[in-house]
């Protein structure tokens, strides 16, 4: 990178425990296209104070990730669908003092299910009920699935989850409440943070049976890449989508809303690659 | 530079109408440097939701320019001398939310002051009335200079200036007013925008007679770094202090504030040539 100058656009992120990898997927990109912008991740205690920053210091974008996504809501001025719809914000967008609210979570996920031609026949078990899960099953049903699970611990956020969209809740008791050949699941989603970097990252989310029995294995789980379910559904020749794909699209729409420019898939993919890459 | 990273400590500075040289200087030692540090100009219509900002988001040092150095008093914490004695911050420290208000031009004018061994018998004239010109004859007065004469066209802030400090206050009628041989001026000093790029980049904020009498001519315009004033104290071979030798030890002051690193005069140089050559 050349030093900085002072025309740069300047875009943050919010995170209760920011990763490094917004911040070097933007500023890998800037570089390469040769884009006068910075990228860099920020924490904060003033979720509030630090959106009126945004707005003082004309901040031209602001990634949101947890615990933050609900925060913004009041602070924003307008809430794209993507974002209403799901009351969960992911991506702030500045343009002369007004934010913009987005949600690039549940475009990436509409994206994939449509890229990855899902039939909205089949049979959907989405294990989770935190705030990507909200996305996660708001994309199912914008694209038409009416057949769909939600698994999860949570008795008050599960079936509240389940009911928002008509769909059916049941309790998870460890991966085996899924083995029941009954349920014949065809896509199986995790969208917790069972197999992520850290204390669960050997747990497979769902069991062996029930990734034999899918057809599709989708995880959220964006690090490891090689989640132990993404490694399972790939042994077993499933359709896999992993949660590194949904990662590097969901930056990619940002990159696209902050600046203008749209990635090819190339650009995104060595982005990405970079991202993860230290 | 590197790519940036998630860890990179951020400074920011705050100016009515940036200019590039604090976002050039400050990068170029921090990447000659190798420390973790990025710092960009900023401007804002929205003083106080700035320093919200800067304390939500943890950005470690502020520098304030024009027109915001009293605007934030009311907004820090601390107040260091050099800034609450002449009521002016040009820098804001963070250290774990807490805000330090200073003023490293004061400090930068007192060192000069001494640096150059100016005599405390002089008679010293100093030209203007504003923010800067408070900081300048405050460093006069902390010196121990007993006759310093404030000429200023503002009835209003010229003797208040002036007798703040126990000095004595001319009306700016033009260079002309300077003319009085009975004057007679050691030490002249250019606080006002004559001789700055734009519209009075020609001229010569102190009569020539003015110069020919003084035997220190100091000018704090520090664009361009060779003035008329500079030029012609130079030409007539006066011991010569300049607005680039201000704003570069100011802005030093700040570095070492900021990053806890004392540069070397050779490294203020160097950042300094940096920061102009574009």
């Amino acid at each position: 990178m050349p030093i900085l100058n002072k025309d740069m656009s300047v875009c943050i992120s919010l995170a209760g425990r920011p990763s490094n990898l917004g911040t070097r997927f933007h500023n890998f990109l800037y570089d390469e296209l040769g884009l006068n912008f910075i990228y860099k991740a920020f924490t904060t205690d003033d979720v509030e104070g630090a959106v009126r920053g945004i707005r003082a210091l004309g901040i031209r974008g602001c990634s949101v990730s947890m615990p933050f996504k609900e925060a913004v809501i009041p602070l924003v001025d307008v809430m794209e669908e993507s974002a209403a719809a799901i009351e969960s914000v992911n991506t702030i967008v500045n343009d002369d003092g007004v934010l913009t609210a987005s949600n690039t979570d549940y475009e990436a996920i509409a994206q994939l299910i449509a890229e990855h031609s899902l039939d909205p026949a089949s049979r959907v078990l989405v294990r989770g009920s935190g705030g990507m899960a909200k996305a996660v099953v708001a994309a199912f049903r914008g694209a038409g699935f009416d057949d769909l699970t939600v698994l999860a611990r949570n008795a008050v956020a599960g079936p509240a989850l389940a009911a928002k969209y008509g769909y059916a809740w049941v309790a998870a008791e460890g991966a085996a409440a899924t083995d029941d050949p009954a349920l014949g699941f065809d896509i199986i989603v995790n969208v917790t943070p069972l197999g992520m970097n850290g204390t669960d990252a050997e747990v497979l989310s769902f069991s062996p049976s029930s990734v034999e029995r899918a057809s599709v294995v989708f995880d959220v789980v964006a690090f490891p890449a090689e989640t132990p379910l993404v490694v399972a559904g790939r042994a077993a020749g499933k359709r896999v989508i992993s949660g590194a794909e949904v990662i590097a699209l969901q930056a990619a729409r940002q990159f696209e809303r902050y600046t203008g420019v749209a990635l090819t898939r190339e650009q995104v993919a060595r982005a990405s690659a970079f991202s993860r890459a230290e």
